[in-house]
């Protein structure tokens, strides 16, 4: 499970019907990259967190058809950044 | 799920029977990187959008039977690029 | 699905039975790493092609059971490079 | 199956339920990226390990519905880092 | 489907169940990164080797339900390595 930082909210109007009306963050991870993960935990932006991919990011939804590949596991608490 | 700018349409006459009819467009990734992708939503060149990948870009298209691994689920309506 | 030149032909004695009689193809990446594809489309050395993983992989070869993560799906009929 | 150094438990209060109470491990990689990984075997900070992802993420836990991508397999007796 | 030499056998005494008897063996890819894949065919250090990942990694073990996500699927006769 991958660790990230919370930038933003996702604002997207037109969006496919799987993704239902899911909560998008982006997020930006240890070397600057970003990607968007559905968020069923609701973390406000500057929070660290740690997201599953693959098919376990559909499981960790409330409705598993969710058409997504990286949700939002947790709020980590304690993160010592090397 | 990844974001993406959408470069252009790829055309492609020779192709496996389980791609169906999709759409095809090259993506262009935020470093540099290329990588094609079925889009059931329609996206001109130019636009900023998000992918789904593995089992969920089947989910994502109409035909979930469609043989991708890289599907486009949304149009970005602001993307604050660093 | 990721953009690959083929290369070459694999020869390949040893093999588990899973693959059955797959073609195999050398790839290269746009950053010159290299990969192995099955190859139910019968491409020449010197194509540019599109790839599919995972478990569409499987669903493009003409057997999915064929124990394969990576199967070429298409050739690219013009192809701008930057 | 990726190898790994055990660097310290990961402590996290809110999460999503599917990871019921599975032990979370932040591990370190070969070029110093960081990931979270559930951890079936109980391992100590400073251990190298391998680890399963994917699918098979979820089959290496005692309860195969938690909703994993990233599992411990095993502790390496002996391994010789280049 | 990657190709590495394969470098050693990995020692290993505690282990997750999923794992049964596999034979498992570190791997060297193209750009020096190391990996742990099970060995279904029986290769000596020094052989060049392609893998799959992901499912198709369980199913190209005589016993699918190993909880693997990497497996040996051939030895390659010869390679031209760039």
């Amino acid at each position: 499970m991958d660790i990230w930082k919370v930038v933003d909210e996702l604002v997207c109007t037109r969006r496919v019907p799987g993704l239902h009306a899911a909560s998008l963050r982006v997020l930006e991870g240890q070397t600057g990259e970003r990607m968007v993960a559905t968020d069923p935990v609701g973390v406000p932006p500057g929070k660290w967190v740690f997201t599953t991919l693959g098919t376990a990011a559909r499981y960790a939804m409330p409705d598993p058809t969710t058409t997504t590949d990286l949700t939002i596991c947790g709020i980590i608490d304690q993160w010592s950044q090397t």
